[in-house]
C-alpha cells in the first residue's frame, strides 16, 4: 500500500514528501488545485475539515498537517532511512524545540511574504507592500537567531539533520528562487552554510524534480 | 532537583504547569513580566533567544516553546500520571494532528482577540476592533468543526483526554472568563460538554488556584 499525499504543488504538502523520501518510503500524489477551490469540495473536506493541505492516506489511516504527518512517519520508522528525532528523548526536545520555533516564528511572515509576493494576484487580491516589508524585517530578526544558533550547532536541532530543519525547506526555497530575496540567506555566513547543506539533499532534490515534472 | 517555569502568568507557561501536574512531576515558577520587558533581559533571552515565555529548566537541561515542553514531559514520563499521548503511534498521530489544530487554527485568532480584548492598554495600543472581530468570526469557524469532531468522539485526539485538549485549556479561560465570551463555548452542545470536562480536571483547577494566590 502506498502512501498518497494530497496537494503536492504547495509548501506545505512538500515538507511531508521530503520527509517520506528521507525515510524511503514510497508515495505518490493527489492533486489538489486551491485556485479551483478544490480544497472546498465536500469530498475534500471529509478528508480534511478546514480545507487546507497536506492529508495523507495510508490504507485506512488519514491524517491531516504536515507538521504531525512528519512526526508521525519519523516515529513510525525510526530505524528506516534518516533518523529525524534524535538519538534520547532530550535530543528530540530540542529537535521538538526548533519545529515548534520554525512553525511559530519562521513560518507566519515567510508565509505572509510567499502569499502577497507569489499568490496575490493568481488569488485576485493586491499584494499588501507594507505587510511585505513588516514582514521581510520579522523573518529577517528570526534568522539573526538562527546565524547564531548556527554558529553553535551544526543543525537548528543539533549536530544532525532533523525535522527542525527539514520542516524549512519548502518556504525557503521560494524565499531564495521566485521571490528574489535569496540575500537575506546568503548574507548571514552560518544560516547560508546551512542552506547550502540541507537544500544540496538528495531527498529536496527528488522533491523538486518531481514537483517541475 | 524540580522543574522551573518560567513566566507563570501568561497563557503559554499555563499550558506548561497544567501538563506537569497531570504528569505528577513538582515544579516552582519564576516570574517573568513582559510588561516590564523582563523577557528582553539579556541574561532572560540567553535562556530565550526570542524573548517570549514560557521556558524551562530541569538540571541543566533547558527548553522553550509550550508545546515542545509538553511533548517532552508527556514522553519522559509516559506511564506516570495520566497518559497524554496516546497508546499506539496512530493514536500519538491524531493526537499530534489535533494539537497542531490548536497551534495553527485555533489560537491565531484567540490569541489576537486576547492581545486585543485583554492586554491593549496595559501594552499601549489602541484595540483593534475589525480585528477582533474577523478572529471571532475565525474562531467560531474553528469551533464548528470541533463542535463535530466532539459529536464523533469524546475529547479531540480520541475517547481520551490528550495533549490535543489541554493545550487549548489557558486561551480558553481566558475566553468564557476575562473576555466575556463564553457563549461562543456554551452554544455549541458537544463543545460546551467537552470544556465543562477539561475545565474541571483538577490539574487545570489547581494552576488556576496558584495563579490567583
Amino acid at each position: 500500500m502506498v502512501v498518497k499525499v494530497y496537494g503536492p504543488a504547495y509548501a506545505c504538502p512538500k515538507r511531508v514528501m521530503v520527509c517520506l523520501a528521507e525515510k524511503e518510503i514510497p508515495y505518490e500524489t493527489v492533486p489538489i488545485d486551491l485556485v479551483k477551490l478544490e480544497n472546498r469540495n465536500p469530498k475534500y473536506l471529509q478528508l480534511q475539515p478546514f480545507g487546507s493541505v497536506p492529508v495523507i492516506q495510508d490504507g485506512d489511516f488519514t491524517l491531516f498537517e504536515s507538521r504531525a504527518i512528519i512526526r508521525y512517519y519519523s516515529e513510525k520508522y525510526k530505524s528506516q532511512g534518516t533518523d529525524l528525532l534524535g538519538k534520547t528523548i532530550e535530543e528530540r526536545g530540542i529537535v521538538e524545540q526548533w519545529l515548534e520555533v520554525e512553525a511559530h516564528n519562521f513560518n507566519p511572515p515567510i508565509y505572509n511574504m510567499t502569499l502577497h509576493i507569489m499568490f496575490s494576484s493568481a488569488l485576485g487580491f493586491p499584494a499588501d507592500e507594507k505587510l511585505i516589508e513588516e514582514s521581510e524585517m520579522k523573518l529577517g530578526k528570526v534568522l539573526d537567531v538562527y546565524e547564531e544558533r548556527l554558529g553553535k550547532t551544526k543543525y537548528l536541532g543539533g549536530d544532525f539533520f532533523s525535522l527542525a530543519d527539514l520542516s524549512h525547506l519548502p518556504f525557503t526555497e521560494y524565499l531564495v528562487g521566485p521571490m528574489g530575496k535569496g540575500y537575506m540567506i546568503k548574507d548571514r555566513k552560518n544560516v547560508s552554510a546551512w542552506w547550502d547543506d540541507i537544500s544540496n539533499r538528495p531527498s529536496w532534490k527528488k522533491v523538486l524534480e518531481s514537483s517541475s515534472a
